[in-house]
């Protein structure tokens, strides 16, 4: 597998951050030969909030972490994902397989089994052999290791082309605050092997009830903006975990706020660059709509059509396909008041190409690995930003070719 | 280009239809050499109806179809369609077009002008050059014939691969009416090159709110069932000419109206099977949900996935792609009632893979080039039907390759 083109320059130094420690292990889930289980503890007191898929097909360790969420944050607390098999549409024994872990997790390490939070990537409609994982728990609960979460990264991937991560340092009231994530995901997408999972820790002090509020409002400006193939995967899920052993209660303050919301768009973003097939990594603004719903609509219209997709990944300044989607959006839309431009090229404005525009500098435009498309509805104040990547041969010889 | 591997084996032959007279020419609107514009003209008193596309960046003469249907029927009627330019996002040269253009056949011809219903197909966001179709419509008027359609199923061809019609004789009471039919359209799809065209003829006699009525409601099973990518044009039209010299009054007649669905539904499969880059037609059928509008939002959500065009463009029997968009097409649904099947192969039920499901004879069934895909929701009595096509290399190439 080659790495992505549009792939990070490096991976980043993690910080040990207080009160979590990781460990992985080769359980032979699905995977030969490399690690495909990882297992994070953490100390009593962590608070944890989540957002996950919203599909109606959810898969069994979805359902239980939802459950799960909210209850008592006395204990410590435990985060088990294997890869290679998602444990998605596997009947009464997706959850068997839930609770039988859950249960030797909570058994070997203390850790409450209404604590243990689970999450499955890989092929779905498979049984998870679970006791090829239960095996190893004594292994992942006696190598716990606060450096270990460049490798649990690794141990998460599964179409992956690269590990994920993203940190920040924040000083609230003089004091350091650190926030690390990681992440895996190559597209929104499938069921099969491209589930987005994340998992964020920080030592930060706050309550679970202000920490989920804070995630719900970030998420929808970051993971809900990006698309890769509109496809929406049966077990994603996104998990923030904070220890408070840095001592510093960062309710309400907002440059914690902006260092977990740049995280988390950093981590979105490197799930767009690792898209199935991507060659170009693309932002949709989109301004001057009825209101930001409508905004959102437009946006991601424009970022799921294939004809979009494909012309760009075919370096075309094609905006008559972005006037399409704009008209298919559902969102309030007046073709005489549309404006359009890529970087800051006005293609098309008053309901007609620009009178100064130049398929040539267009053209040159779109050869860029990194673009941004700009469309303002010229209606109100309602705005979105949407990021997403091009459609090419790659993405239909990973999908056409994968399963048989 | 190549012919796709779907078409139907030979192009059907077509009757006259009385009352109706077509011609065809070259006039260089774009394409060099082949004919690009086709006339047709329609005795007094013939009633029209149509249905559009609802996208919120119509073309022109969408918008001036639309203002002209219900009209009164007494004059005479005209058919006026181009290939090659859209004159769609041309602003207010794009009403100026269609107004010279209708004003040019109706001088000519003695249609009234509120009668003369335009299209144009072909690349978005160029003025429409006007002049040089107006240049030919003394010629298509001289040259008028009834034989004349399967030139008119040519001339509006842009991306296509194959020319489109289809035709029917229906006895009502006694006597013959006949309907005939022409399409184009290669996809559901783009501004460029794939508007959706229809024109269907008949000589039974029927009122237009009648005529009107039983459009709409067969669109709803036939064209509004198809989907190449999930693209909506800014010109879509399909027009049902009705002339009467049949002297048969067909109002409530199910013979005719079945007889205009079966013309419907094998025109709608023509464009499915001419699907840019299709070698697969597949039928997604959806049952058991709580209601018509979740089936259809099931069987579209299936049939809109690149997930599952691309697992079929590759003959992988993967249900747990369906799963997935089930899961995401926001209707009603209970994993654990679901059940899917590929031909009559079950390969899913009560949340897991059937028991004696062998992927050895779904991956046999999915080599054929026509296939069934089946999804029971378990809930309800509501069902929907819809075609599609595979999502191939083809694709990519057609459209990543387009314009630049």
């Amino acid at each position: 597998m080659t790495v992505s083109p549009l792939a990070p320059a490096k991976f980043p130094d993690l910080p040990e951050i207080g009160g979590v420690t990781f460990a992985t292990t080769a359980a032979g889930v699905k995977y030969q030969g490399r690690a495909d289980v990882m297992l994070a503890l953490m100390t009593a007191g962590t608070t944890i909030a989540g957002v996950f898929t919203r599909s109606a097909t959810r898969a069994a360790p979805v359902l239980d972490c939802q459950a799960k969420l909210g209850g008592d944050s006395a204990g410590s607390a435990a985060v088990l994902v294997n890869s290679g098999n998602a444990n998605a549409f596997t009947g009464r024994s997706g959850a068997d397989s839930v609770a039988a872990l859950a249960d030797a997790v909570a058994r070997q390490t203390s850790v409450p089994q209404s604590r243990v939070f689970t999450a499955s990537t890989g092929v779905i409609g498979e049984p998870l052999p679970h006791e090829r994982i239960i095996a190893k728990i004594s292994e992942l609960h006696a190598n716990q290791s606060g450096r270990g979460m460049e490798d649990a990264a690794k141990a998460i991937m599964t179409t992956d082309t690269f590990a994920k991560a993203a940190t920040a340092e924040v000083d609230i009231d003089g004091k350091k605050v650190k926030i690390a994530g990681i992440a895996k995901g190559s597209g929104m997408i499938a069921p099969d092997m491209a589930t987005m999972l994340v998992y964020i820790f920080t030592d930060a002090a706050i309550g679970q009830g202000d920490l989920q509020t804070l995630l719900s409002d970030l998420n929808a400006r970051t993971f809900n903006c990006i698309t890769v193939d509109s496809d929406t995967s049966t077990s994603d899920t996104l998990l923030v975990a904070a220890t408070g052993t840095s001592g510093v209660d960062v309710t309400g303050h907002a440059d914690f706020a902006e260092a977990l919301h740049k995280i988390m768009r950093n981590l979105a973003h490197q799930v767009v660059r690792d898209g199935e097939g991507a060659t170009k990594f693309v932002e949709v603004r989109v301004t001057g709509a009825q209101d930001d719903a409508d905004a959102h609509k437009v946006a991601l219209a424009i970022a799921n059509s294939p004809l979009v997709k494909t012309a760009i990944a075919g370096e075309d300044a094609n905006w008559g396909r972005v006037v399409m989607a704009v008209g298919k959006s559902g969102a309030a839309a007046d073709r005489d008041r549309l404006s359009i431009r890529f970087g800051e090229i006005t293609v098309a404005e008053n309901g007609w190409r620009a009178p100064d525009y130049l398929e040539e500098a267009a053209s040159a435009y779109m050869k860029n690995p990194e673009l941004e498309l700009g469309v303002d509805l010229g209606l109100g104040t309602g705005e979105s930003t949407v990021w997403t990547c091009d459609l090419t041969h790659g993405y239909i010889t990973i999908n056409a070719d994968y399963r048989s």
